[in-house]
């Protein structure tokens, strides 16, 4: 295929969008891609690296595969958002030579970007944004921008800002297309401009995109100083890899998007959470064990201990899937938790009540046996209220500690509930024996 | 706050933010509202209504208070998507009033776009886009672009048409503002455009957004004819609900993001998987009613029910997780799915041998019998595998029915291995306990 002809292949090959480069030079062998270097120079390179799905082994394999210098020129090609992204994959050393191969301006921008915290605004943002000045007219900033456009990751917003670079308005491109060419920046500015600070959670800046269908929004420091904007395509990242998380975390698995994994990678990844619910487990058995007597006088009795630790795993599952979910999206927020609490106590009360009811029908007509129909359905009923409750108090009290409450996973809440149900079963079970 | 001066609410209320000012609509009560009504006009309110997060109930509710005229003048003033939005939520009397009360050209585009089936571009789209002929000067398409830019939702890709107003290429307005104006668009546009089809699905366009970093894609018909584009904003709440979707079903409930529902409201949204589930879990029941006489003999034997039921339900989520988001993330498809499996086999297998040794040794040293010991780790690890590729294959197998594989959620699985589980554990241990 490309073997030979270099003009032939620039033509059909630049001519795609940069996606598509990205998924064609991720595809094909060293041989191939080494020919690629030769033959793109490295701003081309640079925008497949902006385009491509970033997979932690292989790009630090791919860049290593490039000639220092010339990954060094494509590094400075690129938005220092990708930049970073593609630096934090290397280790210190190359990262910091790659630096020192860079024009000194850029390399500092970009170790500084490489300080801020992970999933805050400042190791989102990119620094390549347009920023006028306030006073200028429309017809000058039309000149900024068209100098700026072919560097700017963006140019649908234009950031006003002051002498001090401190941001004070904003304008969007169309506003600018449409405003006459004589005013003032500051006279057709937004000026209640809608932003984040530099330490701003990212789930946090989501939802402000979410809410006000930004294309891009500026990132400030204290004192209210421009220093970046975070664009909507890196938001989606974000949005999809939280959503990745919260739902990974509920059904107990650290890392749920590597399909590629071999058996025993997967297996890894898997283990730790198995064996930390099988310990707890244990102590299920063991507390189980105190009922051993009530266990060998009916056996009948350890029939519907799956039935009743299911059900109440299930019912604490949704009720830690509700209030996960809206912590998430912050629709639960300090003063709805207690309401929520209250809330989840009413549902479990009802969801309990109603399964105890069918449950003791069914246990009779079965096993011809009120009192047994009557012991099951009551657990079962004690069991989803208890359950119901544990599944949204637990998450909220592990928010309240600061801890990410989608760690309070499925299967946790489920072990734990599995513990409560079948001591309540079996305490049941006994009391009632002695009566009987 | 408003009663009183127009010019003042005025002032202050439209210098907010369109998504501010729908917060302040949907907190205030009717009264204030009535009055915004009046305060405002259609097309000021109609921006409120583009930014509105919808609640079906609320939306039907505020849209009747409106006067009809008011009400259809401003669903003439936004933009199509959002309008079809807001039909939705009404009856079909109601719909039919408003679209007569709007202008006939509107109200034909939008019966049309309501026409569309849910969850396709098509129903996803808007109308108010920028397309130029293909021959035009970037002089007069700016032009043309200025005229349209107060009424376009976006204005920042330009698309390019031919006479027949079939889609031929594309141009943003980044590159507009650089082109020399004298240049025709056939010349500098992209020919190669990435579009979507009126019939594709939306998890399939919201990937096509995140691998491409768009702010807005096409939408064609089989003739290629364009019929409307679909904007990034859009495509954020489908990526968010298609997230949630897939996290409700893993924790097995219906409206998970119903954070306001009553106890009642939130029970009946729960019990119908309850009791499903519940009936599921009695075959459990009726099946260890097999084994009862085993149970009567070793009363010890059900101490460990719940562990191997339990180990053996989390083994399955896990799988489950995997697979299922592997699918809606596109990354699993037809070729993969035979290596998935297998990869499954290996990870059940490898998993299984861990816990099962684990248990043996555990078990072993509390209750000093390497038969209990042997017998429980073999059934876990006998149960870790099954579950690991049930786990897997169900999702596969209803994917491959053309169902959602989400729908095998977590607590049916887990269930479902609960059933496995421990007719493995009693199984053997009914064989063993022949050898005893």
């Amino acid at each position: 295929l490309i073997d030979g002809d270099i003009d032939e292949f620039r033509e059909h090959f630049l001519s795609l969008h940069a996606y598509d480069q990205a998924q064609f030079y991720e595809k094909v062998g060293p041989d191939i891609r080494k020919t690629m270097y030769h033959f793109l120079s490295p701003a081309e390179m640079a925008e497949i690296y902006e385009a491509i799905e970033l997979d932690d082994e292989e790009i630090e394999h791919f860049i290593k595969e490039m000639d220092p210098t010339y990954a060094a020129e494509m590094l400075s090609c690129m938005y220092t958002d990708d930049v970073v992204d593609v630096l934090n994959e290397l280790d210190e050393n190359d990262r910091d030579n790659f630096l020192e191969l860079m024009d000194e301006e850029t390399a500092e921008e970009i170790s500084e970007l490489l300080g801020y915290e992970k999933y805050t605004a400042g190791s989102l943002m990119t620094t390549e944004y347009v920023s006028i000045q306030e006073n200028s007219t429309i017809r000058s900033a039309m000149n900024v921008l068209r100098k700026e456009a072919p560097n700017a990751e963006t140019i649908y917003y234009i950031y006003v800002v002051d002498e001090n670079h401190r941001l004070t308005g904003v304008l969007s491109l169309r506003e600018l297309i449409l405003a006459d060419e004589d005013t003032l920046l500051r006279d057709i500015m937004n000026d209640r401009v809608v932003y984040v600070k530099l330490t701003d959670d990212q789930e946090d800046i989501a939802q402000i995109f979410k809410d006000y269908n930004f294309v891009a929004v500026p990132v400030v420091d204290d004192q209210q100083v421009l220093q970046g904007i975070i664009t909507v395509d890196d938001i989606i990242d974000v949005i999809d890899e939280e959503a990745s998380d919260d739902y990974s975390k509920l059904a107990g698995i650290s890392d749920i998007d590597d399909i590629d994994a071999s058996p025993l990678k997967a297996a890894k990844q898997r283990l730790p959470w198995l064996v930390m619910l099988l310990f707890l487990g244990m102590i299920t058995a063991t507390l189980m064990g105190q009922f051993e007597a009530t266990l060998e006088k009916v056996a009948l009795l350890a029939l519907f201990i799956p039935l009743i630790s299911g059900t109440s795993g299930n019912s604490g599952t949704q009720a830690l899937a509700v209030v996960v979910r809206g912590i998430a999206t912050g629709e639960i927020d300090e003063k709805s938790k207690l309401k929520m609490i209250f809330r989840e106590m009413g549902t479990g009360l009802i969801t309990g009540i109603a399964c105890g009811l069918i449950v003791v029908g069914v246990v009779f007509l079965w096993k011809q046996s009120l009192m047994i129909g009557l012991l099951v359905g009551t657990a079962i009923c004690c069991s989803i209220f208890v359950a119901t409750i544990a599944g949204s108090f637990i998450p909220l009290l592990i928010h309240k500690l600061g801890i990410d409450p989608a760690v309070a996973s499925g299967p946790f809440i489920t072990t734990l509930n599995d513990i409560t149900s079948i001591l309540i079963y079996l305490g049941l079970a006994t009391l009632l024996l002695g009566q009987i």
